[in-house]
């Protein structure tokens, strides 16, 4: 049997140039290895997804160039590969290369399509129709991609039919908490029914609202996990199919799990985009606090600044523990307080607001007056502007739109308030010291923009809330469905309201990590305008 | 042969009720105008396009009740009329049924699922299997829905096939610039080939960023134009195809096409989310004095308040005009200087800004300052506030996020600056007074955020990027082919730079009016992170 490498490499799209580059590098480590075949991730060459750029007919065109030149330089090893093909007609296909002896030996084309959650596939490409069978080393392998593994009796089973010895799967799956217990048990009941063993190539990384989180594997043909890449972390994992032993990566906990995707896609959304150092408004409540752990832990201490933003509304409290924090993490801290700038506003708007009452419009200006000085801190000094918000607050609304929700990638948008505590807990758990001080985990949540406000009494308990959310947002639930799993039904149905209604806020929000089956991205897809009330 | 009305009818996304009472009462229209058959648009029960309100098990039944509803209604007349199917395996379809006699006779489903540029139904829809031959009133009627007639060889020839003697295509068919005289030539196309007369009902009415214009026609057999509906606007057409004298709208020249898809656009996505009141920054230019003209006629002028934000960059003259503007409309006009308030910004950040030499930061304070003395309005009154921004600017991001992008509508966002100076000599030659003051038509655009600055300096004359912009976006030209097209090469390059590294504002931005072939909305996908160069 073959000695495989899996190439779980981090490709940036569009970045064709970088992308062939990172191609040969790993193939060359996987010929010092020993390896007679390398196999790299869909679309690697171009990055996954390519979205819009593959109406492009120039970017097509260029990646089928950075297919041929890789393809000159396989020699002594074969390489499969993920391209963009085109044929004659200008269909285009999500396909795999083998490439090898200086020459594109075979062409597979994608024939299950994704085209709901996060994926539009049936929108670029058309359906393949070839078999995929190849002979690599005098052994039959059947090559597929991603998809193609998912659905019952797709093409892995004719190519087996065909008399396939190995299957190859080529994937960019994105990650949702839980996502590779997922994988690991499609992959072990394929193999037990086909009875041959599959190799299995992830990719990793960030991009925009998705993290890949490798994961690679190789399932051995009675269903045991015969070997396993590290999860968000490039790697080549060399396995001889013929050995009885194999490195196999721990699993890891929930916990630590979204942990690390938040931390890889923020890095990568700012680093692939040329980012260096980022900011973040330190308000000393939680979900600031654990923003600034994940920069800390994707940037490093020196490349974050905490800018904490004071008014009259915010307690010594707060004040101290926005200190105290980037005292832990050792970043910088600035002060900026906006009563003046406030109270400026104030009088300002005083002949326009006459003989209102005090409302969410004079909460929101101080929210906002934030937004705009860290987007000057931004503009001055060529930071990213990180946001803090929760899932929680992005379904209910519970944000302020140019306020608190100005920044370009929103690190826990996809994180509901509960799992934000969770996280804060695992993170202090990692440390030898904590570094959430332990009264930003104890005080009640509150937006500090009027006084003796607290979260839970706008919007109910948050354990309650979050329940709600998850059988609305992910269950597709119905408020009757919800009240009848025991929740209060006039909380349900505010709550649905204020979802509902919020969309308008959700759609001018930044991009951020997805780690659960539903997030506030392109597998979210509701109208703004929108009358339907169950 | 038979006598038809077609009810080109304005549903709402999601209003199950609203819509149901609304297809009651042209049903009962058509009845009294003697008409044998009705017909309504694609998904006219519960709107179009209704997203992922579709993956709700609820959703999907709530409509159907509601087509039970008004199968119990339907009698003495033949009702045809759009809504969502389900089968007993969990699929949805996109389907039409045929109403009379109190029951549901019949029920086609789309076959042709439209999944490229604003479509999105391969996502949802399964893939219809049924012929969609029904007889009514002893002829025999080929029922089809929008794509199936658009596709070459379609269902809609088998229909003809089997005896069909009538096609009737129900369509939710969303506008863009010359979209009309595309339907028309089509149905044109199709009636010559398969010589049977062709009913085109078409939806009308706002939808986010969508546009339904209308124009539903009748076809004859020997391709010549029997009837059409007048565009953007609710009506009942009915036509006894046996007459020789049918009612044609005139078809609108280019200008006023635009101009009211943009009223429309902008009427129904504050109207049917309950807001009666707008409001917009007047800045004195001619892209503000546009939306200005657009929300007097659509919400009428008590419902419009025009909001001017100087600073000292801004000149008299601009002071003026946005004054004279208000004046011409009749609206309300405020004048919140902001200047006081921008020194209080620049004295806080002092400190943090010592050293460094004036660049956006400051300018962009200025304009997010304007955004969020808009935004403290609209929380305040509970008014929509629409933005100002054009098309060649959201291009190449020469606006500020947060600053002058903020509010809920983005009206012109799809407009390119040379066409907002054609509809604005449009909307003075349509009053008896220019209401567009003149000396803002010929005034060289400033953002005024600086002294002495123009867009053209920053940016290059209009004529030139419009035209670079239109071949990118629209053309998916490369960099290479507009500059082939007679295009400075240095500019070019800039302009695609401009227009890939401001893909983070234009995810940030409010929905608008799409009126070209490709809008920055859901017709337009690209990444952010994004590496391409060609």
């Amino acid at each position: 049997m073959l000695k495989v490498s899996l190439a779980q490499i981090n490709p940036t799209v569009g970045d064709l140039a970088g992308n062939t580059r990172k191609i040969l590098d790993y193939t060359a480590q996987a010929q010092k290895a020993g390896a007679a075949l390398v196999v790299f991730p869909e679309l690697a060459i171009c990055g996954y997804p390519p979205e819009d750029l593959v109406l492009k007919r120039h970017f097509v065109a260029n990646n089928i160039k950075s297919l041929d030149a890789l393809a000159k330089k396989a020699r002594g090893i074969s390489v499969i590969v993920g391209f963009v093909d085109s044929d004659s007609k200008g269909n285009i296909y999500n396909a795999a290369a083998l490439l090898s002896q200086g020459k594109v030996q075979a062409v597979y084309h994608k024939q299950q399509l994704p085209n709901y959650g996060v994926f539009d596939e049936k929108r670029y490409f058309s359906v393949g129709e070839t078999l995929g069978l190849v002979t690599i080393e005098g052994i039959k392998v059947g090559i597929n991609v991603c998809e193609d593994i998912w659905i019952d009796g797709a093409i892995y089973q004719d190519q087996v039919k065909a008399g396939a010895k190995l299957l190859i799967n080529i994937s960019s799956s994105p990650y949702h908490s839980g996502k590779l217990k997922e994988r690991e048990a499609l992959l072990k009941e394929r193999a037990k029914k086909i009875k041959v063993p599959i190799v299995y190539v992830n990719a990793v990384g960030g991009q925009d609202e998705l993290v890949f989180d490798g994961g690679s594997m190789v399932m051995a043909a009675d269903g045991n996990l015969m070997a396993r890449a590290v999860q968000f972390e490039e790697t080549l994992l060399t396995v001889d199919l013929k050995a009885k032993e194999h490195p196999i990566a721990p699993a890891l906990d929930s916990a630590e799990e979204i942990y690390k995707a938040l931390v890889l896609g923020t890095r990568d959304y700012a680093g692939k985009s040329g980012f260096k150092k980022v900011a973040l408004g330190l308000s000393g409540g939680v979900d600031s606090a654990l923003v600034a752990a994940i920069a800390v832990d994707a940037f490093g201490k020196d490349n974050v600044v905490g800018i904490s933003m004071p008014t009259r509304f915010n307690s010594k409290e707060t004040r101290r523990d926005a200190q105290g924090l980037a005292k832990n993490l050792g970043i910088e801290f600035k002060e900026i307080p906006i009563g003046k700038i406030f109270d400026m506003y104030l009088k300002t708007m005083a002949p326009f607001f006459a003989g209102t009452a005090a409302n969410t419009a004079e909460e929101n200006i101080q929210a906002r007056i934030r937004g705009n000085i860290l987007m000057a801190m931004a503009n001055k000094f060529g930071w990213l502007i990180l946001t803090t918000g929760n899932k929680s607050e992005m379904a209910v609304g519970y944000c302020t739109l140019y306020g608190d929700m100005s920044g370009g990638y929103a690190v826990i948008k996809d994180v509901f308030k509960t799992k934000v505590y969770e996280l804060c807990r695992y993170r202090n758990h990692i440390s030898r010291d904590a570094v959430i001080p332990k009264s930003i985990l104890l005080r009640a949540p509150s937006a500090e923009l009027r006084l003796n406000q607290t979260d839970e009494e706008s919007l109910g308990a948050y354990e309650d809330l979050d329940k709600i959310l998850k059988a609305y947002i992910e269950g597709h639930a119905s408020p009757q469905d919800i009240v009848a799993l025991g929740m209060n039904a006039k909380m349900v149905e505010r709550t649905v309201r204020l979802v509902d209604t919020n969309e308008y806020k959700r759609r001018q929000a930044p991009p951020g990590v997805k780690i659960t089956a539903r997030s506030f991205g392109k597998d979210w897809r509701l109208p703004i305008t929108n009358r339907y009330k169950e």
